[in-house]
């Protein structure tokens, strides 16, 4: 059976280019499309269309945006199944999770449907001094203009989704390049897209080469580049990306804290989940867990007990828990900081041994903060699990890190809630569940090397938009 | 020595009536001044103006009210000691907590002076629908017209600014009838306001009697009424109101929680406050402590130790604690209510006995809620003092009150902290401290027979602000 | 064919009573069903039902409030003809209206959805003062309790919608009571909200004779009585409410102007539709027209002209543009009126003429204000025309009524915009419309005697809704 | 007499150091202060004592912020005077000008005292979906850390000041470098900042040479540059910022529109300011001045009357209107831009001939929109004068420009504010007055090449916070 080819989206329509490379399934490495790779032309021509299609997306009312992207979140849904499978097979996600990320990927768009009503605005008396009597002031948020978007291979669709989302509902024409991956779930949103009655222009989803992708950080006309992925290229994009705004969202080494007042079966639970889903390739990835050392037994032996449970498998069986790596060159990579750490004193407690792409749950003690399994991003199933004695010293463990993005504290006390709150440098912490969580309306996004702006549909919005004062003077 | 006379200020002017009073300082029923009464001319006087000074009220700019209450402010400030002087003798309340109310009658004008350039305002798109196509809205929020203030005797200075300071934040007129029995300190702000430039006509300050006074209530050209004082009047005035909208601060029998995870001496040292601080005169009144049994006998033994420590003497000394209860028939009701429940099996751990007018520092335990000093609002510096062993038996206990002010909860668990919030019927639940906490910008009111409404600088301001929308079709 | 029977629906259920009336088709006086009446039998159940149901609507997640919410919007869509021909038949309104009211309807319970996620919220730092050091508040909305609604005839879908819908985006149970005449639509309505997962009890809708209506009123266990109808009943029933509290939403006799910088065409267009659609029987119906005398002559035969082209008919006719009136003991007393202003003076441009429960397009001129074509609420389709030479006192004519709902002002110049929403004493200032339009969301109400508290589902929830405050001490 | 020597101001000390250099004033070029200049050392030493800073200004309540900014504000209101003389003879600023200024700084604190006490913050349901029951989002935002300010010359104390107060009020160390040619006046700040209790560390001010200032944008300790100066320099900063956020506040050449409905008088009274306050020396200086042909002539001839009645002389002299520009070099440059737009074509109405340093109220016609005082920000008192036919026109040459700070439009019809208010791209848009128009609360910065975010005291804040996500799960 011929492959399917898969065609970039360029404003409005599906062109075929004369540049082509084959996307894989990671689990068996069968190919799964022939993919047409945009050149400079092709992107010449997405950004002309964009150009054209600013003012027609300035000018859509509220009830039309929100018209559009409802018709986005009921066409994705109508071809749920459809998007699991894609999904499934080119980020090897196993298929419960993938359709998660599917249902995630609707109410992104529901969300941004109901915040394109919802504007910001302000109302500002000016009359604080003298000169401003009679004089009033209202803001109000403009598109910014042209957008590059460029997504990563962990959540294709869903991340991808959160860069498309707001910027139609900030009226904004946005270029997306997908990772050279998966690009194909992104591609099949193009065609749900292009059913709606959204300006044509106003949305490109192009695979390039990384030569032509790096124009969307450095060519003028983008008023914003919207990058996620690792912190190596995202700041190095920050240095060259000229006069336009940033927004980075870059990776991290999240830690979590399990208080001795913790619900423990909850938190093992969650932390299975934060741990190993999606084979911790994953931002929020839980990669430290640190526990009282009066609970630490307990926690340890039941959450090996779970990991143990997870089951491997094939991408599409519906009870897989955790499958291949999105290549074998990760696994390798994972596998050789894991035997770093085991070199360098750390006890393994569970996995550790690849095979092929596969890299099982891996669960380590006795490390150091200078172990790459702590320091850096292991962006694979890989947990370290150490205790602590000291709730104080615990959160200062997980702010020695040079990443900032989320924490999680499993605590039943206010005073370790408002401390662990005032004290972790990160951009978000939850309590009494994982740093992996997260719903697609929440502020997201980290600081120190974890990123730059905010993302989840209002925040993205934010950042697509320029405030615009008008004073008017009534005397 | 000659009585010093006090006029009733009416529009700009201190006026001479023919029907006086004498003011009593109720510590040693000393007469300290003698007060003119405003009649039925003088209120029709106060309300001409009053009408008279709505448009140039309405057109101040935000700079000029912030000046004009600034100047007050800085006027009290001027004259602290003279003001807790006045307030001490009146209101026979202990001299450092007459420095207290002084001192946050001067902050309640400073929020008001920053208010005054925040009001409320509200951008709104209106194309959520074709028909709003084109369309914008605008809420700004305008002076609603004529305040009637009502103040109580307890704190007859700040609770009196709490009514004045919004009224003229908001751009409204307000005439405002102190207590019989502590107009003073309310007329010495007069004096302040009436050297600064706000609007003569702007404020009135009318000592009457009940029969003027209710016009207060039923005449239709105030637009608001603003109360402070008992449920029973309060809720009748509601009824009388016709069509203005209606503002009640009354009363509660406020309940507190001390959990075993609870800073034992920090609970002790608030609790104590909250109990006796003016003789329990406050709204806010710490009447009920709930405290779990695994802590009750060191909270007691805690709790009666400080009691017994306070001092009882002369409100113008400076180490006096606890003063004279405002007049005798009020320290008499008090005592009943306590020999009542002693009656009924409640047990006295301290106080009990009156002298005169002054009730000393009472703790009742064995009470059960339907007697008077756990079911209504005692009013006087009597707290009953229960063990409990279930904390959602305790929160149901507060709720079981007619009343719904505030609630203080000291302890450290979040559970409890959420439960308490989610479950508890009162306008305020202050975690690790008194239900008698408050603030001057703080939203204030209570739910169920404790009120209507609420104060605290801006929310006050918009129970006198009326919105009014602007659609602007700009096709 | 035997006339449907129309049963109460009582927490869930449609019950069937001894007491029945008909209700007919005012444009021919057909009988069009048989409705039990509910009497106090079926209010107390009703009531014991909605107190049961509110701890499991307070209970409900946002998302699943949306949900509920959502699915009674489609329900609706999915019944679109029968609701319309229902309401058509029922309030004698032109079928074209009809369809415009159901979409309305549908979109109210949308903003509902939407607003159920984004309910008030507010966080205050607390340590502007010393007092306040290590303690910051947070004020969350808790449902209010039980909703009393009371529904008007001429929106019998829609405005009960306005008061069902924030009652379950708030989390409150609501008991509403329809209008006498016009029961049907919202018992279909309740059909579709019959097949949702709203909690049983949560909504209950009775048709009721005036005294156990009455009820809805006086009964201390209702929260909030949410009142449209006219001023007389609405403001007897404020001082009958007891401690709960009120929002009523009463008449008007708005007034538009027409400056000489306007669009004409425009301007006649809307003012053709403020003044005539569902014969006038609307509260913010156009009833007075301020032109300036510079195109008098020209706006009123453009008016004329476009009057005279209304078709009149069957409420079902695709192009009927006006019906009968509700009843004709209506009709009788507009006739009334109208008779009395041209012996007074006024001169009869159009109409005029009863037939039976029809009265025509009827346009007035040389009106002075005292008439009651003027100075009271037509409800019927009567306009006045005068010319004004000054836009201040045509800005002043409009404020010369008792009334206070909304305003329109045509024109292109900032200065009377400026004035015209500075001055005009209205809820609501639409320039270049007509006073009678609005959308779901914006803010709606009257002040004078025009009604009390706002509508316009965000607004609305605001009355549903209790704050309390959460100060917590982080020391 | 010997000059006064002035030192950098170093956490909290003056320091004395061996490179010095003289300030002149520009009038007559007399030597007026001798500088000690900041070196590597000094400013190692200040990143160190700002970096020991940090924690106290985090935990600053907002009481003691307020209490800070506002002894700030009264002290610089005690020594008026002494601020004004040093003000106007380090900048040549007119005397009544340097009063205004010393006045805004004074408002600038203020503001920033009261903002201090309302940081953002946010309540987020987090229960939109299933994922998110029982969970609940709370938004505080943090200090970002060590702030870099770089101040122009020609506002030398308040656009200091507006990086100074906000990050106070953020809770962020700053070390702000003064412009080389103006020092004096905000190192006189530094005076009056030592006398109060602001956490020693939290303000250093250091006049240095480029090279060291440059550390300021390259150093990493730096969490965010504000930067306020030319574009050329602004831009490349960018670029160099690495990590650290960046607010450029940068030049522009603004444009005004007046139209038929405007009030010639006042338009002819705010542009003569506009043009010519400071010699023209300002960001939002009116450069450029677009009048309907069926004015132009009345407005030209209004506006050389009164530019000819501007009264140059010595910036002491409190009736001077205009003074010597900053130096001679950008007197010569500004003359060679004049000569060579009349080279071009350009017809001179007024001045043209440069003095020394001196350069006259200039004005000409008949230029183009390529003529260097066109495109470019000519930064001195030169103003072109157009006639314009069609206002969409005379809107799109305000836009025909690399700059977009502000723009002013004097009309009254609302047609054209809201054409010109969607359209221009700007910051701001300032109705009936001109672009020159500011107070220090408005949000005020540019787009295109004018800059990059946002100052006006809050805003400014906005971008020295991070935001951080609570989420607390309460099941």
């Amino acid at each position: 059976m011929a492959l399917p080819e898969i065609f970039p989206y360029i404003g409005g329509e599906f062109i075929s280019t004369n540049e082509t490379y084959q996307v894989h399934c990671p689990w068996d490495n069968s190919p799964i499309a022939k993919v047409h790779l945009a050149g400079e032309k092709e992107l010449e021509q997405a950004i002309l269309l964009a150009q054209q299609a600013e003012r027609p997306m300035a000018e859509l009312a509220a009830y039309e945006k929100y018209e559009i992207l409802m018709q986005i979140a009921h066409g994705i849904k109508g071809k749920r199944d459809d998007f699991a499978k894609t999904l499934a097979l080119e980020a090897c996600k196993p298929i419960k999770l993938a359709y998660g990320e599917i249902d995630r990927a609707i109410q992104t768009f529901i969300i941004a449907a109901e915040e394109a009503k919802r504007p910001p605005a302000e109302l500002i008396r000016i009359d604080w001094t003298p000169q401003g009597k009679g004089k009033e002031g209202l803001v109000k948020y403009f598109p910014i203009g042209l957008i590059a978007g460029i997504a990563p291979f962990n959540f294709p669709l869903n991340l991808s989704v959160h860069k498309i989302a707001p910027a139609i509902a900030a009226g904004c024409p946005i270029i997306l390049k997908p990772a050279r991956s998966t690009p194909l779930s992104s591609l099949k949103l193009a065609e749900v897209v292009s059913s709606t009655s959204l300006p044509k222009g106003a949305l490109s989803i192009l695979p390039t080469n990384r030569e032509v992708g790096n124009k969307l950080v450095t060519d003028p006309r983008f008023a914003l580049l919207s990058f996620t992925g690792s912190p190596q290229v995202g700041w190095k994009m920050k240095s060259q990306a000229g006069h336009k705004r940033v927004v980075l969202e870059l990776g991290g080494n999240a830690g979590v804290i399990v208080t001795p007042s913790a619900n423990l079966e909850q938190a093992v639970t969650k932390c299975l989940s934060g741990a190993f889903a999606y084979a911790g390739q994953v931002c929020i990835h839980t990669q430290r867990i640190y526990v009282h050392q009066s609970v630490f037994t307990a926690f340890s032996e039941k959450f090996i007990q779970g990991a143990v449970k997870l089951k491997n498998g094939n991408p599409l069986d519906t009870d897989t828990d955790i499958s291949s790596m999105i290549d074998e060159e990760n696994a390798i990579r994972v596998e050789e900081w894991v035997n770093e750490a085991v070199e360098a004193g750390a006890r393994l407690l569970l996995g550790g041994k690849r095979q092929g792409s596969f890299f099982p749950p891996t669960v380590l003690t006795n490390t150091t903060s200078s172990m790459k399994v702590c320091a850096q991003e292991v962006f694979g199933p890989v947990v370290t699990l150490e205790p602590y004695t000291n709730f104080h010293e615990a959160v200062n463990l997980i702010n020695q890190s040079e990443y900032g993005l989320q924490a999680g504290i499993f605590t039943n006390q206010l005073d370790e809630m408002n401390f662990a709150f005032n004290e972790l440098r990160v951009g978000g912490v939850i309590i009494n569940d994982v740093p992996t969580f997260r719903v697609d309306h929440m502020p997201y996004g980290g600081i120190k090397n974890s990123g730059f702006g905010r993302e989840g549909v209002k925040y993205a919005m934010l950042e697509m938009l320029e405030p615009r004062l008008l004073v008017k003077n009534t005397l």
